[in-house]
């Protein structure tokens, strides 16, 4: 019936099994089909032998157009009709039994699966069913009596026709395939295809979401976590509309998905896209991850919004050192809070993998050039495999940059041999740092190659912890597989004695690189204590690096939470640098337009700011920030709320200051922030109190966030990338900062030609500037004036795509203090249950 | 009905769900309960508007004792009974409908599906059903001609007694619960536990296989890989007998599996256990992984006899260096290739993350210890949290350790907190490494600590690769979660100024070590090319550590497989090293005793033992290797391969020798290796073709397992653990390896003393020695005799629980080559394909 098909435009394929194929043969044909999206139903023709229960329960329901799955009998029977295929020959009675409402039908014989449901059919249809058999002694009085007859199994029966009553309706009902029936198999794929096309369409999600039971006092975060179970995560996936095959499960918790999504709802509009950010913080931080997380269980769970909160991943290294878990805190958490804290699901390992497989590489290479000769290097690069000697694509890539249009190994000339071999890095010019995801202090300053097989080659060189590596800042900006596969490529690992940039691609690791990264770049699916959903990926470093969650999984959020919902994501540090990266590097990268800023503030960094004492991590807070104080309070909320609230509106953008309430804070306090918040321009201020109430304490943020993205924003870059590099850097100072003026050293005007020269002057800047301040220096508060911002070196991310310029000395490898964190933590080995995660 | 259920020992518990309870409530509930593995039967007892079709497809049909669900009454409709549940009422009315076969019964109304479940029941059970409804005119005559009647919805409905034939059976059935049907519920409760228990019963897998259809010539491994379709993983546990809550998917084609499964199964017997070993190999590798693989595949796929593979973890470092992947070859191999060969479950980077928080906890605390004074430190390690000072669970056992019965931290004297709190580390003993799990020949020998934030404390360290972490041998022989904390704890990192053993409790970080290795210690279950399982875990160094894999991955796996399966597993090297570890640590370790040795042979190796030229990897094979030469294949099979056999004759093990055949090895060799093979005392000598036609190629050797697996054997330790160690090595190395007699440095003298002062006397002996020779020179092939073994220096893994004498030097840090494995690796963006991995 292929040209029946064709005339309606479905595509067809018949495929042939062997006469004596096994079951399995048919079970492993059906789960490739059950798997193939492009395929909306499935019909067997298949002798009656071979539809044996394995077979029948491995057919999707969803595909079943034939009507013969357990399931679709079972809906059938009990009248759930929204997603049952009618088998075609019932249809086909149906269709002939128009018009015969309140009427009586008898059906004689059939006592299969096929009778039961024809029968059941015509009773949903308001006719009356009778049954008889064959053997019936009443057989004609019935037949004379009924106003239509649907003979069953009648292949061998015959009935006088002067049984049936005048005008009545006869039904021969055969088992085989008459072309009749074609069009309502026909019918039944086009129901499988509109009911998938429906599914692919936007709407509100039908979120179970988990019910809270706050306790006072609050209890440790990892109990809150542990006492709520959070959904098997291929349940959260499916409420929230992702298909089976978009999932990758890690364990039960937790899911990388696929980017394919975005091919499939590209037609969808994105939702309302928020950036939470925060005043200028104190060394013991004011609750952004809460507060975001705070804010989407209030909106998934409590306004019925579609929303989404974009996490980033934290660093292992802290958790086992003074910082304890990234995953929020009270009753605004990602659950399980280990799981996100700890592997999750191997993103950075995956980092360190290949950012360490680059750093061998160097190394390596450095040590094989400075042993062999020319010729010996060419002849094991381009090696003779079965007497052929062939570039690599690797190889071609780099012999096109150094301008040797060849392909042919032998046609080199020994002058291309030289250059084509010979990286010549400079060992005291190579940038790449190896790097673990451990606090380990004693590997920031190393010296390697000091073994007698590395022939004297020692240099000195340093491990950062390896959420730093350029490789997460790429992981965080990259669009899609093959930009990461680029970005990775182009990574700048040092220079040669020519003063030529080495890149990744030149050592040959680039594809390498892209493989041990395949997997990093899904995002992770988890979810809030309230059930909803989150992703968590990348967490590049807020100095060195631009501090925000990944490009990909925000533009997975906007698609999947459609047009009416939220996508919360998170910037690090206070709003001067995580904010501002967030519009100048990541929104560029992105092409993404946020719609709202939250502004994080807490009484405690508004005292701060507004003259209080000194707030360090590790001893007791000053009484100033006990009890009730509003000057200082009035202090800060004039000084750094204000200047936050105007880096925003400098990017066009609308405000909402979220005052993160703690249990210390007065109510007067509490309303002057928010008076004064909306006094400096903010279009809210509410407190929020989901530390304390999960989402049910932050509703009143997330209406005032609702409404604040339903006023039109008018978003605008601070710089345009053209503007020279020093141009750039000095808007951000004067602008951002609010400093006088910016100062180069000598060492920082010599790296900014450089660059000119090799074409970076156009990437956007990455200020790697402390976040205890809004200036360079982390003791001045509030909002200092009249500095000059010193310019102490300026460094690049070319893979990346930023520079970078060093305000003063960044740490990029923590330590441990004498009584690390890893003191509290313990497994119990019977239980499997976590104690001292915090 | 509670009284009824305890009668028969049934535990029922009554859940009251508020009034007013949502459709959100009832399926968590539900959803709570499928999950539940000890309840067999949930009865929903819920008004009829809470049974949604939401509700009812959440009820897990395996419980739904009640019949309600849509997939039952499907099944029970097309007729497969063998997984229904009769409705409770139904099977009453069928109860009272004994002895009518053949009569006629009328049903009379019911449109409901219950009518027609009950239709469908009674034409099952032999009676005629007819049909008729309140209305029908001719209900009277049917009534008088029916043998019984079933009157449905009979609530309002009088029917004349005189309507109904003399002695005809009449029941009117009600849609309320009555006492009546109380048994009914409970005989469903009892057929559900029953069925429970059956899945529970060890039964041949219903393994669906892959088919293979081997190409010639035979592909690259990644693109053999590559054309086979895994199973989905969650199919392939299902296969084997797992329950969907033991099992952890990973993505689509690799899941952990939980370690309650030996509860579940401990009462199943083990099946057989089959141990892969090899000759003396060429350092090309003389395919031990193929030949496992190739073995189960052939047990399992083709003799249909359960069989596990148990293989090691490779190491991702040479996998992007020389040496490519490790997931066998050919037609032989865990698939997917690139997913054994990279990041897996992310064990060893669990592994490389818990080292190198050892490593940094260790230098840490030298440099505070070196800059607080005792007071100092005792304040910070025993803080005050809200006026209260209290030592944690690890420091407490540290306290015992040092013989202090205190728990008060005030009750110290002086003298008691130095000795707690000073380490005092001798930064020349610290025995500890750093590792990464990349080929970086630069770490080999570096300085660390030159940054001036650690004050001057440098001092000369290493990295090895991660594979060589003493975890990753206590992963390989824990037995328990609570045995890999208790092993964790007792690592040795170095030794005190005075001399006394530090430990990782010491150091207080063996709680967060227990916490980091949680799901390595899962074994990571993936299939062959054909589709039948493996168990990929742990794979620690095979000469400074014991090269096997996991003790729990095989007793997974012999219970999974049962009585009449095999589980093969794989020990490192050659048969000297890799074999007489496996017997003396491993399956001392374990307790598990072996039935059969596999030995493996190649054409090649034998060769070389037999006198020919040097092999080395990266130069061609000499003729020798190409061209037949039975002389030297007869050289090394009296050589090298009879001194292997009795080496596992020392054990008391069979021997079934499989020659891993090559293109080049002709018939006369193939035959004079089986015929020696079989003279020298193997019970079998078998050629084997899985490299090049899969299971198939592997059918003889399976069969030869298989017998000499029911032959008795006879298994013996080597040495007892109470000899002395330096008698302990002695035997190993003259009856294993041939030697004279072993001679002792002054340095290995010394260690052995303080080994026995510490009480480590007692531990088994894991030879360091090269595994190109029999001996400890790599150059003496076949069988050396004569020699003296020197024993360079003595080591020991404390957690591990092992001592290692150094023969020679090894190498725990590989380097790159010139042109690394990773030139040809790449990514195609588009499609996600791998190239290049071999």
């Amino acid at each position: 019936f292929s040209s029946l098909y064709s005339q309606i435009e479905l595509n067809i394929t018949q495929i042939c099994l062997a006469k004596e194929c096994s079951e399995d043969e048919i079970v492993e044909e059906l789960l490739r089909l059950n798997e193939d999206p492009k395929v909306h139903g499935i019909y067997l023709h298949l002798p009656p032998a071979s539809l044996t229960s394995r077979v029948l329960n491995t057919l999707k329901p969803e595909k079943d157009i034939d009507g013969i799955s357990d399931l679709n009998m079972g809906r059938l029977v009990r009248g759930d009709l929204s997603k049952v295929f009618v088998p075609p020959r019932a249809s086909a009675v149906l269709d002939l039994l128009e018009k015969h409402e309140g009427k009586t039908i008898l059906l004689v014989g059939g006592e299969g699966s096929f009778g039961l449901t024809l029968q059941c059919l015509i009773e949903k249809n308001g006719m009356v069913a009778l049954k008889s058999n064959w053997n019936s002694k009443s057989l004609q009085r019935q037949l004379m009596e009924a106003d239509a007859v649907v003979l069953l199994g009648a292949e061998d029966m015959d009935v006088p026709p002067t049984w049936f009553r005048p005008g009545a309706v006869v039904i021969r009902c055969e088992p085989t395939l008459a072309t009749g029936i074609v069009e309502y198999i026909m019918i039944n794929v086009v129901h499988s295809y509109s009911r998938w096309l429906q599914e692919q369409q936007y709407q509100p999600w039908h979120l179970r979401t988990l019910k809270l039971q706050p306790l006072m006092p609050v209890p440790s975060d990892i109990e809150i976590s542990r006492a709520q179970k959070p959904k098997p995560v291929d349940q959260l996936a499916e409420q929230i509309g992702l298909l089976p095959e978009e999932l990758e499960a890690y364990g039960r918790s937790k899911a990388k998905v696929q980017l394919s999504l975005l091919n499939r709802l590209h037609a969808q509009p994105d939702g309302k896209y928020v950036l939470v950010a925060g005043i200028t913080p104190t060394p013991l931080g004011e609750g952004k991850s809460t507060v975001t997380i705070g804010l989407v269980q209030a909106l998934s769970a409590h306004l019925k919004l579609n929303s989404f909160a974009c996490l980033r991943q934290p660093s292992q290294g802290p958790t086992f050192g003074v910082k304890g878990g990234a995953a929020g805190g009270g009753y605004a958490q990602v659950i399980p809070m280990e799981e996100f804290n700890l592997h999750l699901t191997g993103d950075i390992h995956a980092i360190t993998a290949a950012n360490n497989l680059v750093a061998a590489a160097i190394d390596a290479r450095i040590l094989h050039e400075s042993t062999q000769s020319d010729k010996a290097l060419f002849s094991r690069l381009v090696p003779s495999v079965s007497g052929v000697r062939k570039f690599s694509p690797i190889q071609i890539s780099r012999l096109r940059r150094l301008g040797i249009n060849k392909t042919e190994p032998a046609s080199l000339t020994p002058q291309e041999v030289h250059t084509f071999v010979r990286l010549d890095l400079d060992p005291s010019k190579i940038t790449w740092q190896r790097v673990v995801d451990t606090n380990d202090r004693f590997l920031r300053k190393i010296t390697v190659g000091q073994a007698s097989t590395e022939k004297g080659l020692i240099r000195e060189t340093g491990f950062d912890i390896a959420v730093a590596s350029e490789i997460m800042a790429i992981l965080a900006l990259a669009d899609s597989l093959e930009d990461m596969k680029n970005r990775l490529a182009r990574m700048v690992v040092g220079t040669s004695r020519s003063g030529q940039p080495v890149t990744a691609e030149d050592l040959g690791v680039s594809g390498a690189l892209a493989v041990l990264m395949k997997d990093a770049i899904k995002p992770t699916l988890m979810q809030t204590l309230e059930g909803t959903p989150v992703f968590v990926h990348a967490g590049p470093f807020a100095n060195i690096a631009h501090g925000n969650s990944s490009v990909l999984a925000d533009k997975l959020a906007l698609k999947l939470v459609g047009r009416d919902g939220f996508v919360v994501t998170e910037a690090g540090f206070g709003a001067d640098i995580g904010m501002e990266k967030f519009f100048n590097i990541k929104c560029r990268a992105s092409g993404l337009r946020p719609n709202v800023v939250v502004l994080v503030a807490t009484v405690r960094a508004l005292k701060m700011h507004g003259g209080g004492p000194n707030v360090s991590a590790g001893t007791p807070l000053p009484k100033e920030y006990i009890d009730e104080n509003v000057d200082l309070v009035a202090g800060g909320c004039y000084s750094n709320l204000r200047k936050q609230i105007q880096i925003a509106h400098l990017f066009g953008m609308p405000v909402v200051v979220a005052l993160n309430v703690f249990r210390t804070d007065t109510q007067a306090e509490i309303d002057l922030v928010c008076q004064i918040a909306k006094e400096c321009g903010a279009s809210d201020a509410v407190p929020c109190y989901h530390w304390a109430q999960g989402g049910r304490g932050s509703i009143e943020l997330a209406q005032a966030v609702n409404e604040a993205a339903n006023t039109p924003s008018n978003f605008q870059f601070l710089y345009h990338l053209e503007m020279p590099i020093v141009e750039k850097i000095r808007v951000i100072a004067q602008k951002v900062y609010g400093a006088e003026d910016i100062e180069l050293s000598p060492e920082a005007k010599a790296k900014i030609d450089y660059y000119n020269q090799q074409g970076y002057g156009s990437l956007p800047i990455c200020m790697a500037k402390t976040h205890l301040s809004l200036s360079h220096m982390p003791d001045k508060k509030g909002a200092p004036t009249g500095f000059v911002l010193p310019i102490r070196d300026v460094r690049a991310s070319i893979g990346a795509g930023f520079i970078y310029p060093l305000v003063g000395t960044m740490s990029t490898m923590p330590g441990l203090p004498t009584r690390p964190c890893f003191y509290d933590i313990d497994l119990d080995p019977v239980t499997e249950e976590i104690t001292g995660l915090f």
